[in-house]
């Protein structure tokens, strides 16, 4: 039994077959996000050889039975039946033909040899990176390019090889709409940052960058936020790790994670802000949708706009710090004693080209993302060569955003997610931005009043439109339906426009 | 690859084959150990529907993998080589068929059902407890012995069903074997308790039961206790849960936790000691057991006997509090001013009869599971009624330890094992203390000056001791072995006579 409630699903006797077969996958994956979680936050130095094997046989398992007839059998009957169906009904077979396909597409011996280049790849970049030395990635990468240009053939394009795997992270996209998209941004932001170089308004920064905060301050004021947010502590929990993430279990057990970095600020609490994002959204997809494949975000760009929206139009916003900041005032007395709420509102958000996408402003954030949608394409068609990458980098860097990376550490090896394969998953973090923003006028329009709302720490209301609207369905609709079924309109990337011109144009004064 | 260093196993393929199976199946059990693990320390309450099912799907696998055609007729070829084979090989093949077995004899319907009512009576003893009335448990604790008595008869048995159920938790042990030793058991109890009664010695224990003390400087002290015994943190770490326990999910990650109770000590600091005895057990293991059945403790009994020789042995020893005492009393100086190491090691060994088992001191404890003993087999065996439990179990308290609980809750209710159909298990309670004191008196004997090392802070060598003699074999051995090959001598309770007579002749001072 999955839950008391009624079911979502019709009560049609293929589709309570292929529920069975799908709660069962579902539940391997969650199991195998538990491991994860496990060896991110707790798990001591020496567990690593047992948990690597750990996770290895898990995936055999899943492996086995996501590509087994039985599955394929239960999706086929339950497609003939589909007239009787109802959405929920046809979104699962629709995401369970997906991963069915992905997973058969590829044969098992080239899956075993991914996993052995990904795990080496994860050393060498690490080493690489420690000793900024690109040399000594670039021999893997070389191999790891080639097998993911060999899993685009696998899963099949029509134009670009780097169609196959944007589709992986984000359905229905393509290089060519990525393309135009970009381009338009590129546009946007330039703009942008005309107008800011032009602006005489300073900004001082400095004290956030005082270090020595007591961690359990920090920490405790993160909690705080994250109530404000409605991130349920019933029903998930914040840890530490290395890196901050967010995975989940069941829609009632949702983790998040953080890190305190030194100096202040910029890292931890938008980080915490930024999990908590992905967080609700995970607490808030219907429990009747629990261990199918519909429980969870709708795409990475979808839970990404969440993320961002979160982190960004309510995270940055002058009326969350007249609600917020008295109490981080209070915390961090000495401090900010002569800091008032603008000064702070402004210091969160100056714009500054930085070497890294992860530290980057909202403005150059998507220069960044940009960049790399370039050269990986570049790099699948096979017009650019791995060892030429950190010239190609610095050129880039200095083009876009006017400051050239020390080394390759700051630069062409600052992300880990080539050393896994994930070559098309950098454009959902600007798909995420633009999606925000378009939800973001949306809200705004739905909701008169909304600013005024948040400064009163009434932010509920935001998260129960995103719940009623976006939330609840998990992966029900694809990206496009999303945005569409929300905003009446498709992905418009003039709502970005629109938001960093109101928005800096009050930082800036222009 | 299980390990860089050379297999224990022999190179047979028989052998290679059978333990690619017994890699994959032990991997489905530690990973069902990590979701355990997880879930008694930092679930939060929400997560429980989705565990539930995660740890029911894990099972299924388990189960199917377990009884399946492909593992037997391993086991079968394996055992047909095994005239080339090792101990390790041999001990593999026994250890599979014995799991085997056990899985294979009990109906999937019978397995579901006991899931069921095991569930179902886990709730209902905790409402019971709570409310301290046997009645809300005694219908469900019914159906649970009907299901135990029908497990027997699956299993198989001679003289009674109860030796079915005993072999589970300890192999090779029968009720007779069991009575016997309990015979002995109670006279020796009887004659201490006798001196006991006649020593003119009051022992203070008040400055044990003061409150309020900090709970961070607790954790620390036992994380330092840890660290003594050699508890190695980079392959293990402690947390906290409501109940304290030991898990591990490989030899170099195995997890103990502890909890906090006002008063002070006798439950906090001894449960770190006991639980971190099971612990380093499991550290020690030979990692190239690891993925096999063979890396665990020999039995029940043998782990208990190590967590009690920690606890007991070493734990409430005056030389082990002649090293950490003036650490402890730095830690709560106000408290333990006027509280010399004599007093303090006398109050910890104070003996005095309880109403439950885990608050009993070393003299009493084995009366609780005498008793236990004597009502689990009656029941087992048919000759009394779950109704009429409450009332043999108080005219028993009163008989063997001359004290009557005030109500159910501190009497048949408090202990947890029945809800789960565990009975047979608490025998390996009174095994590992029997074991333990054997132990005690070889180890004694093979390092002489061993309290003087103690007291010093070389622990090291009694734990190089044990792993070289006990852990480093896991479960290759069975328990009656060890103890031959340990001691030169089969089970023999007048070691703990002995230890008995030594020890408490000094705190009586008879």
């Amino acid at each position: 039994m999955n839950s008391t409630k009624d079911s979502l699903f019709s009560n049609h006797e293929d589709i309570k077959k292929l529920l069975e077969i799908a709660y069962e996958l579902n539940d391997i994956e969650k199991i195998g996000a538990v491991l994860g979680w496990d060896q991110e936050t707790y798990m001591p130095k020496g567990g690593i050889t047992g948990r690597a094997n750990q996770l290895s046989t898990l995936a055999g398992i899943h492996h086995e039975k996501l590509t087994s007839d039985r599955l394929i059998n239960a999706i086929d009957r339950a497609s003939m039946t589909l007239g009787e169906a109802n959405v929920y009904d046809r979104s699962l077979v629709r995401e369970l033909r997906r991963i069915y396909d992905q997973a058969v597409k590829l044969p098992v011996e080239f899956v075993k040899r991914q996993t052995e280049v990904f795990s080496r790849a994860d050393q060498s970049w690490q080493e690489a990176k420690e000793k900024s030395d690109f040399r000594l990635f670039a021999d893997d990468l070389k191999e790891i390019v080639e097998l993911v240009r060999k899993q685009a053939e696998y899963f099949g394009f029509t134009d670009s090889p780097y169609d196959a795997l944007l589709d992986i992270y984000e359905p229905g996209l393509t290089s060519r709409k990525a393309a135009e998209i970009f381009k338009q941004v590129k546009v946007i932001t330039g703009n942008i940052l005309e107008k800011i170089e032009k602006s005489e308004v300073t900004i001082n920064q400095d004290f956030l960058k005082r270090t020595g905060l007591s961690k359990k301050k920090q920490w405790d004021f993160g909690i705080d936020i994250l109530k404000v947010m409605e991130f349920d502590f019933e029903r998930g929990r914040q840890d530490e790790s290395a890196h901050p993430f967010s995975t989940n279990f069941h829609p009632h057990d949702v983790r998040v994670t953080t890190r305190f970095t030194d100096p202040f600020f910029t890292s931890s609490l938008f980080g915490t802000i930024h999990e908590g994002g992905h967080g609700i959204y995970e607490q808030n997809v219907d429990e009747r949708l629990a261990r199918t494949v519909l429980c969870e975000g709708a795409s990475l760009g979808i839970h990404e706009s969440q993320s961002r929206f979160w982190e960004n139009y309510v995270g940055r916003s002058l009326s969350f710090w007249a609600l917020c900041y008295p109490e981080l005032r209070k915390t961090f007395k000495r401090r900010l004693k002569n800091v008032s709420v603008n000064d702070f509102w402004r210091a969160i958000n100056a714009v500054n080209p930085s070497y890294t996408r992860v530290e980057a402003d909202e403005v150059t954030y998507n220069l960044h993302v940009l960049l790399r949608f370039e050269i990986e394409k570049d790099l699948i068609e096979g017009k650019i060569e791995v060892e030429d990458l950190p010239e190609i980098w610095n050129a880039k860097m200095k083009e876009y955003l006017g400051i050239v990376p020390p080394n390759d550490e700051l630069g062409v090896l600052q992300d880990i997610h080539w050393s896994g394969g994930a070559f098309g998953y950098f454009p959902t973090y600007t798909m995420g931005n633009l999606y925000a923003a378009q939800m973001y006028y949306t809200i705004r329009e739905k909701i008169p009043g909304m600013d005024a709302y948040i400064a009163e720490g009434n932010v509920k209301f935001i998260t129960e439109f995103l719940i009623k609207n976006i939330y609840r369905y998990g992966k029900t609709f694809m990206p496009d339906e999303i945005i569409l079924r929300l905003t009446g309109e498709s992905l418009n990337p003039e709502y970005f426009e629109k938001y960093l011109e109101e928005k800096y144009s009050k930082v800036y004064k222009w």
